[in-house]
């Protein structure tokens, strides 16, 4: 299927006026950033940069499309004869998947003619403020569970192809598994499910429902114990299963009294090794605060597929750069309270003698290709943040999804201890931009 | 494309251990509801069912689906052997689209053999708890915008396939267009669409940049006037467009104070026809508070999309009888808070003498066929909410978006002025159910 009606309207007519202008042709530079993180949080992360490319490379209007668009009467003979011959030509440089990111970063930069860059725009931001709202609030709460797995089962609390998005999203901050097959079935991300209180309700009691359970998928399974009596519950499995069982998952009532009380018989009962699994409208959160209780496993939906308040990453997709007939010039809005910062930025991480993270620095004079000099940051170390993806037109992109997430807590682990916690704060990295003038301007919120 | 991966693991391992057990074909009914409104709604909005009925149409799995649900080694060759023949042959019914729901309202009921009904949770849930969410928080935008226009804007800020849906829930509740085009071209729903800021800035001048789009487009288009000066720039475009311009957008600033100085200028000018649209992070209180400003139109995105703070509908899908033997029997969960009122619920809405509701009533005894009797309701009228969308497997449905959006507006209409209300306030109605025994239980929140 191609991607190109993915797309809002004015991204069509836009084109059109600048067809009739000349200016498609004109060179451009957008920059894809957020002006602020979510309140309260200290970084955001990186998803959706694979997906974009493949958005991309499928971006493209078939005889369907074309004749749809017709039928709409917004757009002239023109306009479509362009459409019908487009093929995104441009460059595109990004963020890494997995990477942290801060007010203004820079996380993805695309260059092509106007009339190719502003017909991106809606697909971009589409997937982007998508996937990134979810890794964003899926890096807390593996954060926050430490080293007990946490699952993603929340395909059932956002669109269908929603869900596909977000257990990716999910499995690169560390997830351990989905409940999503199709995500399985297209990422290679690991599956992982048992029952609900609708098959335990079906059976007889819980005694044949168990049965049936453990004859089919194996005593290493994970039961539901609390359709009726957890207590009861836990003795009736362990009678059935033995003391190999694999899980118990309690999906109600107050988690960290049931997982006290579950432990201590699950123990006196001999199954020292069977693990609790606890679900239901888990977020960071609630997953801190039963940190210290007998829990193995977390199973969290809702709250990680709406971004824990945060549904979307509020990135922008905005113009910085214009040739006019002399090169690329920064172009900047002076109206209003929406400032852009005007022109191309590069962006670094400043990293300490300790590799710690201590600055978002973005180069206004030079590109990524030549080293920087800072005067002022002599002594720190800088790591380049953007890599190129497209060059003219084609993807450059071959990362593993296994890869993004060692990137991820590797690009997590810079940052000082602060930044993992949860109760509300700043920014934990100010966003300082040199301008073409040489001026360092703070441009964090 | 097959719909049958979009769905969690745990439906198939249930269906395995169903089919071990022999539950797998018993009779079984489902319900779809939510034990609460968001904080404060006053009601809820149904949205998604024609797209059950087709993703329903389409849960079959082909041969790539096989293979990989072969690879994750989950499910045995019996429950392989069984998938590769499935096709849902069960019965269907469901409140209308459009119609407004309360706590408990049973929106959708699924009867069927076990392993069917099983398999269908999670692509339901996905779908009605996504579009519900979009169309109830439209509905309270529609509303506070009254005679204005409202345009659904938010693609950017939701999964790229989300947004064809949230397009078409918007418009359910009388959004009077998109800006998505994927959404005009599936669902036939009005495109709208103008400039971005970057098209103005691409240009020389923002002279230049309104005559291409008026030479483009005609002078019936919507400008942007606030990239540089929103003063200079409605002059400009009059002297380009003269008095028959269309609109003016104005995305940035006090909205309130820069529509009254647009209105006051351009009148002035002699555009006394020229209308004013706003845009820029509208939610239903920001439009409740522009009522009396000269404003003719809202473009509305993220808080549209991403569900006004309630991102999804909170629906559950829950089992509430099943066949063991003996007809379909109420079943109900017994342990821990949450509640399941055991039991197949016919509903109605219980209107008085002046066709205004009262009530949602849900009959346990007799079936929708059947008329109701119901003593303590003698003097009022009662509709049926519940029709069926899916006989043997086979769609029923034949609704046209256009039909329903005029049922929704009906559908409100019954409801107490109050309903409309934004500030925070209970559901509009409260559920009663007559159960089993004859006595009537208050079921909502």
């Amino acid at each position: 299927m191609t991607t190109s009606l993915l797309t809002d309207l004015y991204e069509l007519t836009m084109l059109e006026a600048s067809l009739q202008s000349g200016v498609s042709s004109r060179g451009s530079s957008f920059e894809v950033f957020t002006r602020s993180l979510p309140a309260g949080r200290r970084y955001g992360v990186v998803a959706g940069i694979a997906r974009v490319v493949e958005a991309i490379s499928n971006f493209k209007f078939n005889e369907d499309d074309l004749e749809y668009l017709e039928t709409t009467k917004h757009l002239n003979k023109e306009t479509l004869k362009y459409l019908s011959n487009f093929r995104f030509s441009g460059n595109i440089w990004s963020y890494e998947e997995g990477e942290a990111y801060f007010p203004y970063s820079p996380i993805m930069r695309v260059e092509a003619p106007f009339a190719e860059a502003i017909l991106l725009e809606t697909i971009v931001l589409s997937i982007l403020n998508f996937d990134s709202a979810v890794a964003s609030a899926g890096a807390r709460m593996v954060s926050a569970a430490g080293t007990r797995r946490v699952v993603e089962m929340g395909s059932r609390r956002t669109h269908e192809y929603a869900a596909i998005a977000a257990a990716r999203a999910a499995f690169i901050v560390g997830f351990a598994a989905t409940s999503n097959l199709k995500a399985g079935q297209i990422y290679g991300i690991p599956t992982a499910g048992t029952v609900a209180h609708a098959f335990m309700m079906a059976h007889d009691d819980e005694r044949a429902a168990f049965t049936a359970q453990i004859l089919a998928q194996g005593p290493a399974t994970t039961v539901l114990v609390d359709t009726y009596n957890i207590e009861n519950a836990i003795k009736e499995v362990i009678s059935i299963a033995g003391t190999s069982l694999g899980a118990i998952r309690i999906d109600s009532g107050d988690p960290a009294k049931e997982s006290r009380t579950a432990r201590a018989l699950l123990d006196i009962l001999g199954a020292t090794k069977t693990q609790i699994v606890i679900s239901g409208d888990l977020d960071e959160f609630s997953i801190n605060e039963l940190s210290h209780e007998p829990i193995d496993g977390f199973g969290v939906g809702t709250r990680l597929v709406t971004g824990s308040g945060a549904p979307t990453a509020n990135f922008v997709y905005k113009i910085v750069a214009i040739d006019k007939g002399h090169g690329l010039e920064p172009v900047t809005k002076l109206s209003a309270a929406k400032v852009t910062l005007g022109g191309r930025k590069f962006p670094w991480r400043v990293l300490d003698s300790n590799g710690k993270a201590v600055m978002e620095y973005l180069e206004s004079i030079g590109s990524p290709e030549t080293s920087v000099e800072i005067p002022e940051l002599e002594t720190k170390k800088l790591r380049p943040l953007q890599r190129q993806i497209i060059r003219d037109g084609e993807p450059e992109l071959k990362t593993q999804l296994k890869d993004i997430r060692i990137f991820h807590q590797d690009s997590l682990n810079e940052l000082d201890e602060s930044a993992r916690d949860l109760a509300s704060g700043q920014s934990s990295l100010d966003t300082v931009l040199r301008d073409s003038r040489g001026h360092l301007i703070k441009a964090s919120n």
